[in-house]
């Protein structure tokens, strides 16, 4: 049985791969800076804090395994994009990567960003659109890949990186923009944002996961963008939830300036994903929103008959 | 009087740039594996490991230099290329830059390399050709150029990296091109070699240190090729040394195979050094190597008086 080590699994996408690794019935090793909840059974939980790099690559060489998912990066939205963390993401990653490889690992892969590219106003493609990050994140993943590939070629295990896209759906950050809208749609709070025209590449964080464990499964080496191929504005989706809870009334369009430097379009090609892996997304749009919608719903009904309770 | 700190300066490269930095009359610090010698008067010698990223970033720290010039890295022929070492020069040069950063570091210039760049049947072209590096040594450069970037702006100093082609000339170690095929030519060796047909930017060694020199004192950022937009076949200086050395006959092109991956064409666009620096190089090939040539011969003339008179 192969043995399988995931690392960020408390995080948004990282829960979901682990969820997804839970159906393969694999020797499954997390780590984490909190550990596990007891629900997570059969996973082998491991508290470690990833970001110093010695404990990284002594978490690695103390487990051995064949397979290396690795999520755990820093995610705080509003501070992970220029945050000084994202140097120490890229030394331990680059440090687990080279245990990895030391202790014999066969397969590496790691979640990039679609930060990465030069964005224009095409769809990304892998191998084509240049590597041009403007954030430190950015910078630090595609730094991150770079030296993940470096270690592969000398140790000669096989490295993927999953590129993601704009994740949403079930466990995603509250400041985040579905979740932060919704809660200021169901509060009756006004909303005030850009012109929302930017194009982006929303995918439901359970596809992301599903593809990325598919990857990991895999032997096809090389960057792979972690997204659906469609293309939405972020107002579509705002107006869309809004339509939904009947206040449109709430959402005050361009009064906000966009921000300085933000894409106007970052939507992934899918080409060499669906040739090579042979996936396509399955949720569209609208059905993820919904889902996401209907659980937010039941989650504030839950939560106002326990207050009536108390 | 600012404060320059040069790594790397008993290296090839780093010698040249050490030699040029005294000429500015600044505060000089070196930092080297064996130390400096005498001869170097006006420069303070610190002796630290640099591969080491726990020294590499205390002594940044110590000396807290206003620029950074950084040359340090492994460069043994035959090895380089696809050491394992090179990925701990990634970890200790973020090391310095971050701590460079912190110590309040204004500006640093790093040596890149024409390994970063995808090789194509063009000359390759700063912001345009694709980093898309083949070896361990290129990847690890280009992660590590990111990784600059990504300190630079966190920490908002400026910061450029020059990608350095072919260097030859004083101080060239005996195992790569120039001197390995003048000491088989004067010892009436044969010399089994490829064809030859691979084209390359040679540049003379002291131009190459004149150009990081000026790109370090300048405020240019971003990435510029170190070479001098000239093509040659490494053919045609094997055939130029032959011909001054009257000994075409030792030569036998076309007895060894290519190696594999080995870039038909690596050659330097040098317009944006160009228009961004006003630099161009002033030695020739042909002027460069005649260089070469008399300083061999008179090194083995005087090694030869020392034999006699012994």
């Amino acid at each position: 049985m192969k043995r399988i080590l995931i690392t960020g699994p408390s995080g948004f996408i990282g829960s979901h791969c682990l969820q997804q690794l839970l159906q393969h019935g694999a020797d499954i090793h997390a780590v984490s800076r909190t550990g596990g909840s007891a629900q997570d059974g059969g996973v082998t939980w491991h508290v470690r804090d990833l970001r110093d790099a010695a404990q990284a690559a002594a978490i690695v060489t103390e487990i051995k395994p064949d397979l290396l998912l690795h999520g755990a990066w820093i995610a705080t939205p509003g501070i992970y994009s220029s945050s000084p963390e994202n140097i120490d993401w890229l030394h331990s990653t680059t440090a687990m990567a080279v245990a990895f490889g030391t202790a014999g690992g066969k397969r590496f892969v790691g979640i990039g960003t679609s930060a990465e590219y030069d964005p224009h106003e095409r769809p990304c493609v892998e191998d084509e659109t240049p590597i041009r990050p403007t954030t430190v994140y950015g910078k630090c993943k595609a730094a991150t890949w770079l030296a993940v590939q470096a270690a592969a070629q000398h140790h000669g295990f096989s490295a993927a990186w999953g590129r993601l896209f704009l994740p949403y759906g079930p466990g995603d950050s509250p400041r985040r923009l579905v979740p932060s809208v919704l809660d200021a749609l169901i509060g009756g709070r006004p909303i005030r944002t850009t012109e929302g025209l930017q194009q982006r590449d929303f995918i439901y964080a359970p596809d992301a996961a599903d593809l990325l464990v598919k990857l990991l499964f895999s032997d096809m080496t090389g960057a792979f963008n972690v997204g659906t191929g469609s293309s939405s504005t972020v107002r579509s989706v705002i107006e869309y939830l809004a339509a939904d809870c009947g206040r449109p009334d709430l959402v005050e369009f361009g009064a906000m300036k966009p921000a300085p430097g933000d894409p106007k379009m970052l939507v992934a090609d899918m080409r060499k994903v669906r040739q090579q892996l042979g996936w396509t997304a399955t949720t569209i749009l609208r059905v993820g929103l919904d889902s996401v919608l209907a659980e937010t719903r039941a989650e504030r009904a839950h939560a106002q008959e326990q207050m009536r309770g108390s």
